[in-house]
């Protein structure tokens, strides 16, 4: 059994007042050499309760929906054949083998809206509120504040009752996103399921599924019923498949038809390239890599081909009144990021930037919630100006951004690429990273990448944390170098962000279980230990003043001679 | 044969007048689908010429060394019994292996100083300076300034005379270090030279032999016979061995020993752990995290035991003569940095820091060349104030630095964690940056974490320089992402850090050679390209200036549809 299996344990904390409770991951310590016990740490957990796939999670919110009495079930949308793509070879096959609950759609009543920001702005706490509150640790009252301010968003369609509710937000626990979906050469629904659930395991706080292949219907289906997190999409994509990938074919009534399929299925938000104006798209002519964001392209081919006014823009205020009725929240897609170094914050990026933040204001009108993508590639010392501009620009909108990668020499490592780009800018307020895994610019990723993804990301949001200072992020950084201190091997594994690679690295060199316990590594042996002489030099001077001890050395240096005085030496790695 | 193989294509800079010669990587560029032609990249390499490890390299410097007529050949120290530590099994073996040059060691002649700084100091332009200015495509005036004030390193002691000179200082390349050496636990001499070739076929700038088990003498021999790049080491760590393990036994005479015994074999830095002062060892009783350096340990538990100043500290200015007779360069050690995320900037750490300086500036007295070391773990906020106390205190010695590790939490991603901080301290001025592999806290690194280890910090190195906007930096990305533009793949994987393990990734999902040449990847399939798309912007608006383009755009969106207007769409990767 893993290291991971044995310390993965569920705990719950509640709110008992209001009957909420949320899940965990407590990871037991054991006690110090000296006899002193170490509280298990509980950290926050994005996997959700176990189920089978075919059945689908538990709806933990559908009661909370159901009692703010302002939403009804409707018959919706009839299905298309068009759903599925059009090359579906197994279409209706993965439907058949569902064998879980199948809930009539909802929205809000005719002229009401049942966004977490509609509620913010009212002043009501919602359990959704409550819950997050729970699981950041923090005061209901700031959520609230920061939900009505725009400054935050609590993604939850009330067609995905089966989501535990989180927040992006910069005054919140960095977030990150892990991308999956299959595409017209690989992958199916069952393994996309699988990537869902590794990747949540790992601890990815929302996933979006961007699959163009087959089944696009029935795989997001499956995905939703699966997830514990929110699910983000493209619409745009599957619009496309519904035109057979001819982007003048594409309408605003195709594409509405298509936001309001994924609504009815529960998408928590959405990609909505709205920003790529007309006017913008010369701007991209003498770029390096033009434009890099499939959205950005499928809009600019559309503009040009009817030398028109982008159709996202221009019903942007119907988009709003739809994602009113289902709270689904607004991802503002970046479609003119930069592709490389060279282009980075250029004037096709910024000038797509300002109309993302008239976009950001529109949907607050209509008390929906929005982030706001942003880049891509850009060297490192022009990272923060992308983050403080759309801050400024879109008056605290959460800012959801894919690195950015700081360099483009390196295709195989671009999840190291980009994780730096990603630390500083998370660093600077950016609420939610977008992994990048190291296939990206190569091929599709498969689970291992999808792990590595994750965890690389998981890296860069909690580094984000601890230089933001925020509040507890530095507990779980202490309790594990406090056990790498004291030699208690199994729970620095348990803390690590992966202790199966963690455990395995270590048995390589030293694979015997005694190993574990012993109060030496590898990188030594048993006759070097610096950790050791450390704890010495506290035994002699920890706790006591300085100035005593300094004056006292002489006399417990003597000491220490006539004991015998061979002190196990140095090293907790190869290094000097 | 894997690409590696194909694109690296060794070739020449020179400087004729100097009869100076410096190797390059070759990258040659295939067509653009234009027809332009694309000019071959070449790269600064780190590789050596080729050569058989029982035979060594050729000693490129041996003339200019012997012509400047300030040394000496003499008989040098005698072996002894100690020189391969307690347990050598294999003591002799290695030796009788050996078929290369047995050269005698060589010194300064009595009362002369033979550091490049002495050369510099005095206004002598040495053919190392020339090498250096060439490799890096800058004045040669540029280097002998930087050595001269102390700003930069060119670590070559005259026993070395195969390494190919290179510099260390902030206003170069950012370099990186790369550990290898064997433990009392595992491996053997000749896994050490392969990790050696290994290391600088990837991109290590330099190499420290960190080795304490078997063979160290011998060991170090092999490595130095075979390195075309400076070799650093722990002298403390041999000398150690040379009493047994016992800390407290140790003395000025064993230690002085150990480095005349290094000097003569040929090492290029030395790290020297002066800095750990008596007075300073109480300052970390209450670390989380104590004494985590292993040099830094072996001195405080000496000091404690004997109640003394550090013997390192009070022969600081013996070590600077003998230095000076050789030129090998201080790596003054940071004995006492943070082992933690709790215990950065503390303290102790910049206590040491300032004794640090004291040193940087008696050397230097000296003629004696100083780059000084520093952490370690340090939270992300934190990383830029240790480089610019470091830079300002020690006049612009080149700072070295072990990541900084930004976040405690992921043992096996340690690489990962610290490649986050190399970047950032790297951005503001440090020369150097220390690799950490995949196995930091947890085992020895084998070949594969060797590689995994370099190009992540080729990666951090080279992130940094394009944000210190160093010259010539963004050649590189810019001709990757015009090769990934214009689907040249092989050219894209040519350009990249690890072409091997671009190319490996991109075969996963469409291994058909055709594919490499195909104008769509697995990302999208064939139906989408946001390439495409961007490409067909170019032509359209591309070198024309943008109003005309906008008012002609109605014309050619009729022209395009009436063409038959489909355009492949969408999407470098998995991205909306």
């Amino acid at each position: 059994m893993s290291t991971l299996s044995r310390v993965r344990e569920l705990a719950h904390h509640h709110d008992d007042e209001h009957g909420i409770s949320v899940p965990v991951t407590r990871i037991p310590l054991s006690d110090s050499p000296g006899g002193a016990a170490n509280e298990p740490l509980d950290v926050y957990r994005t996997e959700g309760p176990a189920c089978e796939p075919e059945e689908g999670l538990p709806a933990l919110r559908e009661a909370w929906i159901a009692d703010r009495g302002d939403t009804e079930q409707y018959e919706g949308r009839a299905r298309n054949l068009h759903d599925d793509g059009r090359s579906a070879t197994r279409r209706g096959a993965a439907s058949e083998e569902w064998r879980g609950v199948r809930r009539a759609p909802r929205r809000s009543v005719e002229g009401s809206t049942v966004t977490q920001m509609h509620y913010a702005r009212r002043g009501a706490i919602t359990p959704e509120m409550r819950f997050v509150a729970l699981r950041e640790g923090c005061d209901v009252e700031l959520v609230r504040a920061e939900v009505a301010a725009g400054r935050a968003i609590i993604p939850a369609n009330v067609n995905h009752p089966e989501s535990e509710p989180m927040i992006i937000g910069r005054a919140f626990l960095v977030k990150i996103n892990a991308n999956i979906g299959n595409s017209a050469v690989t992958s199916s629904i069952a393994e996309e399921v699988d990537k869902l659930r590794w990747a949540t395991k790992w601890g990815a706080d929302t996933v979006m599924d961007l699959s163009t292949g087959d089944d696009i219907h029935t795989t997001r289906e499956w995905i939703l019923r699966n997830s514990p997190v929110p699910i983000g999409t493209v619409p745009i994509y599957q619009a496309l498949e519904k035109v057979d990938g001819q982007a003048h074919a594409l309408s605003w009534e195709i594409f509405r038809d298509t936001v309001i399929e994924q609504c009815e299925q529960g998408v928590d938000y959405m990609t909505i390239h709205a920003g790529v104006l007309l006017r913008y798209v010369p701007l991209t002519a003498n770029r390096v890599t033009g434009i890099v964001s499939r959205g950005g392209s499928i809009m600019a081919d559309w503009c040009l081909a009817h030398h028109q006014e982008n159709f996202l823009y221009t019903h942007f205020d119907e988009l709003c009144e739809i994602f009113g009725r289902y709270d689904v929240s607004f991802s503002l897609g970046d479609g003119l990021r930069p592709g490389s170094i060279a282009d980075a914050n250029d004037a096709a990026q910024f000038a797509e930037l300002d109309t993302l933040a008239e976009l950001t204001a529109r949907a607050w009108a209509f008390d929906v919630q929005v982030m706001v993508e942003g880049p891509g590639h850009v060297p490192f010392h022009l990272v923060r100006e992308n983050v403080e501009r759309q801050q400024e620009l879109c008056n605290g909108a959460p800012f959801y951004t894919l690195g950015p990668l700081v360099t483009d020499v390196a295709p195989g490592y671009d999840h190291i690429t980009s994780a730096i780009g990603a630390t500083e800018i998370a660093r600077y307020g950016t609420a939610m990273v977008c992994y990048v895994t190291p296939k990206e610019h190569l091929g599709l990723p498969n689970k291992d990448d999808v792990k590595t993804g994750v965890i690389t990301y998981k890296i860069a949001a909690h580094a984000a944390d601890l230089a933001k200072g925020h509040p507890g992020a530095r507990n779980r950084d202490d309790a594990l170098s406090k056990a790498r201190f004291e030699f208690r091997w199994r729970d620095q594994f348990a803390l690590s962000l992966d202790p199966d690679t963690a455990e395995a690295f270590h048995d390589e060199t030293l694979p015997a279980e005694p190993a574990k316990t012993a109060h030496f590594c590898s990188m030594c042996g048993p006759k070097f230990c610096s950790m050791r002489i450390s704890q010495d030099i506290r035994d002699r001077f920890g706790g006591v003043a300085e100035q005593a001890a300094i004056a006292g050395m002489q006399q417990q240096a003597d000491a220490f001679r006539e004991a015998g005085g061979t002190v196990y030496l140095p090293a907790p790695a190869l290094r000097d």
